[in-house]
């Protein structure tokens, strides 16, 4: 392949204001289109034929794309990607350089949890001094001396472990594959999930959305959780099974939840989608944000930097990084 | 002096309500008496005259008080002791247990600045996905990178130090005594402050106030920081000019602050006292908080049973901790 004609397609509303941030990273020229999901149909298929490469996060029920040689993800979930219409011959890749932002919102959610901090800004600035212990406040909590449970051990998890050890917590883990950790006093194996949860003070969801963790956490696990646990969402909203989660949240089963990942999102023609069926902006209990954890600008950096070495290398016939699914043998 | 007949007074709404815990860890039977500032003068003057101990953050115009054998300062501040009238064989003892509960917080505080955190839970709270990146949202900040200083390495200073670093941060400090530190890349010293100022993305504020601090952080001060720099107070409010702190936020000469400790406090007839007499709580760019950094849980007890630890030792005859003035010698 001739890198001069290297054809690249940034598909998705979520990749569409990058495009320029790609172009300054790429060492070898190529020709950029991006299109949104709502562009006219032809438009898409006409960008399909023609793509050398897509970058897309989400990848289902898309026309053909023939020439399409590496599917790169600009992310690490793959649950949006149906690999089955993915032309064998394609290589798919995808991308981190989040793991620092979503272990920071983590650790940020936990103190902000702890410190009661929201509520203490809110009263304050609405000129009340009643969150203040010299008011006879109810005391807080800190984060120092607790039990922070993570629930999948990759680059997310294993950095929130790290950061989390730092505040003199005891950190615990859940995972597939058991494995020693450094931080980590105990790695429970998955068939051990209700033992892991019964002694979290807070739970930190960091494991990938597949078919075997679609709904892990489901009223079950929320009965074995402790009273004044917290839970964290920093992974796919469906690892938590929507109705268990509203309902121990409503019902006061755990204490309360900081949850950065949803159910249903925004679409390019609709901003105002609810992230659920359930109002769980009504719960005090709830600190929620619009799947904002990891869009910092240190993020955009590093994983942008990783795809543009990839298209890079892709172009060079190099090797490629982050490979999950390696193109089929010629003749296969 | 027969342990049996210790008379300890907590005097000051500030440690009114802690008269149970206090109990609950004294190991001596002592008689404990209370008594908030707005109590009758007659009861006042009363209770120091028979007050052996007195445990207050406040010692300013009492009355006199001729047993007093120990005052105990439940916290680390001196600021609020008025030392000439504090009669001259009385020891002066502070306390601790608050330095995990602050810097947790000022961690907290540049957490959720970078993040945009509370702009994210209260939009997203209220409907709006504006905050998130995939929809088009700016994109925030991370602490990671960037560069943390520490005005004032005591307790508070150096445990913000250890809990910033593991962020990924280059920490620089600035303090009287200039000394080599874990954790801390360069330590300034105090007339060096402005090339310490000018490094920082975020200046956390720990130092004591003293008539040396009092207004340290003045108009030429902020002058010196960078444009995107963010001020994090957990010291005590006059250690910043408040006209020059409000000015540099009002007029964006750094980019924002959060501020825990004010200019003004509530009084135990008047809780509406507003923390200073700039409107800081229409300021955009200010997360406030009314000095609930330390009140946790944890602090409480830490501090407590040092406190106690005190009087049981101050019974029995055996030496105090944290002593900041001792008694002058008999005859003296």
């Amino acid at each position: 392949m001739n890198a001069q004609s290297l054809n690249v397609l940034l598909y998705g509303a979520l990749v569409y204001d990058l495009a320029d941030i790609l172009k300054c990273k790429l060492s070898v020229p190529v020709k950029l289109r991006r299109l949104k999901e709502n562009a006219p149909a032809d438009e898409i298929a006409a960008g399909l034929r023609e793509a050398d490469v897509v970058i897309a996060i989400k990848y289902r029920d898309m026309p053909w794309a023939p020439r399409l040689a590496l599917l790169q993800i600009p992310g690490a979930g793959t649950d949006q990607i149906n690999m089955a219409e993915i032309p064998p011959r394609t290589v798919i890749c995808n991308a981190y350089g989040h793991d620092i932002a979503a272990a920071e919102y983590a650790v940020l959610g936990m103190l902000a949890w702890s410190h009661d901090f929201i509520e203490a800004h809110e009263s304050f600035k609405a000129g009340s001094w009643r969150m203040s212990g010299r008011a006879g406040a109810p005391i807080h909590e800190e984060l120092h001396g607790k039990t922070v449970g993570i629930l999948g051990l990759g680059p997310i998890g294993l950095k929130t472990a790290q950061l989390a050890k730092a505040f003199g917590t005891t950190v615990i883990g859940c995972n597939r594959t058991p494995r020693a950790v450094r931080f980590i006093e105990t790695v429970y194996p998955l068939d051990e999930l209700k033992a892991f949860l019964g002694r979290c003070d807070f739970l930190v969801v960091s494991i990938a959305l597949t078919p075997a963790t679609t709904g892990l956490i489901d009223a079950d696990a929320f009965a074995a959780m402790r009273p004044g646990a917290v839970l964290v969402n920093v992974a796919r909203g469906p690892v938590i099974d929507e109705d268990a989660l509203y309902q121990a949240l409503h019902t006061r089963r755990i204490a309360g939840a900081v949850i950065d990942a949803w159910y249903d999102y925004p679409k390019p023609d609709d901003l105002t989608v609810p992230p659920s069926r359930f109002p769980f902006h009504q719960l005090p209990n709830v600190i929620m944000t619009p799947h904002s954890s990891i869009w910092t600008r240190g993020m955009v950096d590093r994983r942008w930097s990783e795809i543009a070495a990839n298209l890079d290398a892709f172009a060079n016939g190099m090797p490629l990084r982050n490979v999950v699914r390696a193109a089929a043998p010629a003749g296969a």
